[in-house]
């Protein structure tokens, strides 16, 4: 069954002279391209193309420019963007921690990528400078365990971990190849994955701290960059959810893991099982933001959890929270109930404390009470009108009140939803999203899909 | 004001002269009949009546027989119940730390207690025998500030802070009075009170050690008994109302601190109460056992406490409880929401946990499960069918199982509950128990009844 999958992923020899050919001619084009311009610079593919772990449906090609230290991140933007406009078609400039540009050539996505040439990684002066010691430690160290990596990735992304971007905060390529060349073999990677507790420690050179990175699950200490933990975006509940696939996968191996089915639940069954739990559903969508999906992403988290805390904090009981960004975004919440009743509890100070007289004379003028302040053991107390006890209202009335950056919305998220949203509740949510929706009520394990 | 409340509470001339001609007379009718029966004992008048500071619809008489420490408990029961049975009628035994009988002479309610004559309060075999030490400390300190002592008795009862049994949790009589004697006059007391922080200690003699009642609001030490805190049955509520009482009285004495008026709400006002506040109240009814009151609101306190307890447990949110003893017993609970949604959250093992296998194929096979089990971080999660969403069908289902008392319910309320109850929701429950539902859903201070 591995080789039906391998077969499936590994480039044909046809797809690997294409690839070389068109990276190449890149090199070829850039480099000209950058002395025309005066830069004295070397130009190289790295990643999966050059350390041959691509996948037959990743076309991508990192190609980096490096520069001599002397040149300005403002030059090498420039540099990168010119030459980009000249040799790539849908040019995009995206910013990370460091420009680059995006574009395609010869049907491939490109991303043109500037960085300085250093010595050690150690002396990076960006992120992105490590790159070419990755490819070198890679190369170095991989010793023809090719087939394994790519059914790592293939694994990863089957089970929805292939990553490590703020969508997926899952395992990114390096890492995967790292953890080959560490266990040996794929199925030596799952084997000890299925064993990890955390937090799991990899220290393949045995010069790292992984006690520098309190919280991470997973501490694969950077063979390039002991400072570095190249899991640090691995979630939780991705580790979570890697080590019992790995399980799984070892008990009962099936294609499903590395090819698994779509899910999408029509309208009707969406709503039959929202009725049979019996519980609530709000959303609010808006226009999503045109900003890089990291930054998209890792705002959507903040968010949803910022309105989960201020529900929770108003009484609501929630069960469930996530969003989906598409055309439009959505963050969804499933509470308990929609409406709470008007009496609220509200406590106040310690009777016999110096502010008592002022919490009794106001609520007892005060027409939001229903009845009077009493004592509850040591504290005042006193049931309180709630002003909005439906949480439809209350979440619209919140998100309406303009000032959501002051409050702790993401930037991004606060401006597109000032600029107008939609709340929906109930079985009306279902018209759109119906994929996100589908796992929301009825999660299942993407390696599960092709059961009935 | 202070003159006109004490001219009501205190015992006229001719009152106080039929008591003492009672008390006589009790006194040589119980002597002779224990001599008759061969005991060697004194016979004595203690509490407020021998120290003056009864009020005057208090009518009780503590008559005291004092036996030598040769005779066994069962010898001094059988030797009170005799003689009480020779001289009072409508005769009761009552059984506290030390059997007693209680019954009516010459219309005044009487408790013949027996107790062992002691040197010194320290050595005494029961509690009771403290009580002619307390007599002789009181008429030893008090020096005339018999009226105080009055007055503050009329405004604990009045603001229902009066007595140290378990029904009300209060202030005893023999409290009161050391509280005039430390500081001096009725209000002396109010002011000291007003500003005590709890918790509260008063040493008369410094001769006790306050760090031995750890968790007690207010810490009197007994003069006679440096071991006793005299207000250990005082409540932590009882303490801040009254510290609270105090001030308000200093600020604007009214003599509705003393003589509150009743308050009853008609069954429409409550049900309109009800309504405004959006909230739900289930109520059990059962007889009430027939059982010394002390056993009975302990108990009634621990099985409020122990249902409430079992409710949040089940997810339901309680914002009142209480409880009413009259004919019938009521527990009564507000809830926010009497039906929970189907759905219930159950978090499971960690994920990579030794039992995870067992928790996810119980679930994946369970009719009760409401999807597949999930992951949440790293902790196995799934929702679960409730069994019965409604807290009425939950309530009756728990308390029909019988066993209750192996549950945790106080032993008389379990029998009784298991003899018949009756579940109630909603506005029905108003049609008894007007007075307590009264101060359930709209309290008032009791000084505050005579207000509109």
């Amino acid at each position: 069954m591995m080789d039906e999958v391998l077969k499936q992923i590994t480039p044909t020899e046809a797809e690997t002279r294409e690839m070389k050919e068109v990276c190449q001619a890149l090199i070829g084009l850039v480099g000209s391209e950058m002395s025309r311009l005066g830069f004295d610079v070397q130009v190289a593919v790295y990643g999966s193309v050059s350390r041959d772990t691509w996948l037959t449906h990743e076309k991508d090609i990192d190609l980096f420019v490096k520069f001599p230290a002397k040149y300005s991140k403002k030059e090498l933007e420039d540099a990168v963007t010119l030459v980009g406009e000249k040799i790539l078609t849908g040019l995009e400039k995206r910013f990370a921690e460091h420009p680059y540009v995006r574009g395609i050539f010869s049907g491939h996505p490109v991303e043109i990528v500037p960085c300085y040439r250093v010595e050690d990684a150690k002396d990076r002066i960006s992120a992105v400078d490590r790159t070419p010691f990755h490819d070198r430690f890679v190369r170095d160290n991989l010793g023809g365990r090719h087939g394994d990596v790519r059914l790592l990735k293939q694994f990863l992304r089957g089970i929805g971990c292939y990553g490590a971007e703020a969508r997926v905060e899952g395992f990114s390529g390096y890492l995967s190849e790292l953890l080959v060349i560490r266990y040996g073999s794929f199925e030596a990677v799952l084997k000890a994955a299925s064993e990890w507790k955390r937090p799991a420690s990899i220290d393949l050179l045995g010069d790292g701290d992984g006690a520098r990175f309190p919280g991470d699950p997973l501490i694969v200490i950077d063979p390039t960059d002991p400072q570095r933990n190249v899991a640090s975006a691995l979630s939780l509940q991705n580790f979570s959810l890697f080590t019992f696939a790995a399980k799984q996968f070892l008990k009962s191996p099936k294609e499903s893991f590395f090819f698994p089915k779509k899910r999408v639940h029509s309208k009707d069954v969406l709503a039959g099982l929202l009725r049979r739990r019996g519980t609530e559903i709000i959303q609010v969508s808006f226009q999503t933001p045109s900003v890089i999906d990291d930054i998209l992403y890792s705002q959507l988290k903040k968010a949803v959890k910022l309105f989960e805390q201020m529900l929770v904090k108003s009484g609501f009981t929630i069960l469930n929270s996530g969003s989906s960004a598409g055309e439009n975004t959505v963050l969804a919440f499933e509470l308990e109930h929609r409406v709470l009743p008007n009496a609220r509890l509200h406590f106040g100070p310690h009777v016999n404390s110096k502010n008592e007289l002022d919490f009794v004379e106001k609520h007892r003028e005060s027409k939001k009470a229903l009845g009077r302040p009493f004592i509850r053991g040591e504290r005042w107390a006193v049931f309180v009108k709630r002003e909005t006890p439906d949480a439809a209202d209350f979440f619209k009335q919140f998100i309406s009140s303009k000032k959501l950056k002051k409050k702790g919305v993401p930037s991004y998220i606060a401006a597109s939803i000032e600029a107008g949203f939609e709340i929906a509740i109930g079985e009306s949510v279902f018209e759109n999203n119906r994929e996100f929706y589908t796992q929301f009520l009825d999660p299942k394990f993407p390696w599960e899909n092709s059961d009935v």
